[in-house]
């Protein structure tokens, strides 16, 4: 009893961390109770859909499939099942009457099965079609499910037509309760997580180039990160993630795409950008993590290069980090970054300076080199960030 | 009209690419197809169901929904679909008693109500559980839903046990027909593709290790690779390919999981070893990637240090490539690597050999020493991998 209790205990941390993170999934699970019962308060009091039972029932399935975390998602699943079902519905219809035509009382079931089959099998290969499966899979999977039932349930029910036209309304009436609940309470915008990811990841990187920084150098200075073992890991951590969301991203980019326009965004606003920026910022903790890798292999005692080298790496650091904040800002306010061109030159500059002050020394060590080499990588990603994002600030305003 | 047949056409070219990529998709259709067939004849033929129409209709529902690409996709769903199923049900009929024990005849509609947003609200959240995400998301869906049809239902139709035990039966009827047909026609396991993933992965490091070198060296001694732009770009993306697979990799490690033992992989296959040598892939991708930014900055004629080293580093290459691809073998055929040990501890003696000259030579210039550099990560990060990839096997065998 007692390890249960401490289960108990434990799950119930969790919840709270999870709703500590992100309020808004309590509020996505209050909007799907919320949705979930008024739909079936709807079942309970209208005595005119005491006719067909089973099919309200299809406005509960609905509700529950069709509500999605972002109301991007939930538009896009919306849209997928009425349009799917409209056209499945359209054309069993057809299915119907061609089956009809043997002459014999009653559709042919052997020509139903025949349909099903085709129908089944060309729908579940155009999944796999790229273009289709990035935006419409889902309405392909309700279209083939709506056609086999139509044809199904033509061959018993006699008013076949009343049938499908009954389904439609009842997934609209559904979709609809859905797409209402999802913008106007408490709405999570696609577009705006992808802007916040984004620009998250830009801090991430600015912050574990910091850390490597204060680590490297054994310099609190550079920030007041305490530099330890934890620390390190951290970074490395928080690395891996932004290399890890590429799905992510991917995914909030098709969502935003179905959104209206909402606060600063506009309808046609450029979310395939956020992708390259995105692409560039797992370029560029690519190299970061390159760079730590460093930490371990650096000597005990500096050597005269290293401390000649050390206050030009570390304005670097500097620099580089106030021009990679200084850009996560401007994603997140979509104004133009000022300053941080300022800090990307500067840091050209340092390099500039650096490279001279290395062709003229003779003594210098491997180790520091690789470290130098490995920061001209980094700005000149940098650089490439700076100038696509100009540009897509230029297309958001 | 031309425009059209255009169009179609570019359609069909696509349609043959997908199928020349992976004829397993083109199984796939075929399989759903059939199972959809199959699943409306027995509709047809079977007079016994004539009392149950609509439930049905749940087969070919429950059908389209659960069949996944890969049997252990399939698998999980089939289960959650099938347990959620039964557990909704239980919880439902339990509801409705509480309902009626308001005296009145016929269950509280408001009780109901209240019971459906308290379900809906507790089971949406359940979702964000990591834990619960990972494995039984789809399966709380299914609770919800089912419970809250159940629940509705419940204040309809009089015999609520007949009807709960009814569609449980007609889940499984479904649920069963798609685990054969995906488990006996063709099946696509989700481990088998795993591992060919992950083997596919190393490959491909391999591959751009190699295209680097000969790149790099203008040398096409290394591997009859002809060194052009285009060759770069390639193993570029297949690098950036290796980076974004990770979300893949964890899908489908997951569905092994449920998957029952076939071929060489027994119950227990250690499929999180895969996760952990993927993980080690993009690290060591990472660094193949920072390796090619040096490509561009390359001095025009060698120095006399580039002619030194040059001989070693394409010895490197040489040797890092071949135990990569001995390794991306014996994960394939899952055996014991043998020679790849052996090309490891090669390339470590280079590396050594290169230090030491480097230690006395005195000219040398910065831009080789960081190509350098970046091989030691490169080959300590492969080390990781044979020790990781060592104790696989020992489980695997």
């Amino acid at each position: 009893p007692r390890k249960f209790k401490m289960k108990v205990e434990k799950i119930f941390k969790n919840i709270k961390q999870i709703g500590e993170d992100d309020p808004r999934k309590f509020w996505h699970a209050f909007k799907v109770g919320i949705a979930l019962t008024l739909v079936s308060m709807f079942y309970y009091s209208r005595p005119m859909y005491q006719s067909f039972d089973e099919q309200t029932m299809w406005i509960v399935l609905t509700v529950l499939v069709a509500f999605e975390f972002t109301a991007g998602a939930t538009i896009s699943k919306s849209m997928n099942r009425e349009f799917g079902t409209a056209l499945a519905g359209a054309f069993g219809l057809g299915a119907k009457y061609l089956a009809e035509l043997s002459g014999k009382e009653g559709p042919d079931p052997i020509i139903l099965g025949i349909l099903i089959f085709i129908v089944g099998t060309l729908g579940t290969f155009t999944r796999f079609y790229p273009h289709i499966k990035k935006k419409y899979d889902y309405g392909t999977v309700i279209f083939v499910l709506t056609f086999s039932l139509v044809v199904v349930s033509s061959y018993r029910i006699e008013d076949i037509l009343q049938f499908a036209q009954r389904r439609i309304t009842t997934i609209l009436i559904g979709v609809s309760t859905v797409m209402v609940i999802s913008m106007v309470v408490h709405p999570v915008w696609a577009g705006e997580d992808l802007v916040k990811l984004v620009s998250v990841n830009l801090e991430k990187l600015a912050n574990s180039l910091e850390g490597f920084g204060s680590e490297y150098f054994n310099d609190s200075g550079i920030k007041s990160v305490r530099g330890n073992k934890n620390n390190v890991e951290e970074f490395l951590k928080s690395l891996l993630s932004v290399l890890g969301s590429k799905a992510n991203e991917e995914s909030l980019a098709n969502f935003a795409g179905w959104e209206p326009p909402h606060g600063p965004f506009k309808l046609e606003h450029p979310w395939k950008e956020y992708l390259k920026i995105g692409d560039l910022v797992r370029k560029c903790a690519c190299h970061l993590l390159v760079l730590n890798g460093n930490l371990n292999s650096k000597s005990k005692e500096p050597t005269e290069f290293e401390r000649r080298t050390e206050e030009a790496c570390k304005r670097m650091i500097t620099e580089s980090s106030k021009a990679l904040k200084e850009l996560a800002l401007s994603i997140k306010t979509m104004t133009q970054p000022f300053s941080s061109i300022i800090h990307i030159s500067n840091a050209k500059n340092i390099i500039d300076d650096l490279k001279h002050t290395l062709g003229t020394s003779e003594t210098f060590f491997q180790h520091d080199e690789s470290c130098v080499m490995d920061f001209i990588p980094v700005a000149s990603v940098m650089s490439l960030l700076i100038t696509i994002n100009e540009c897509v600030d230029e297309i958001s305003k």
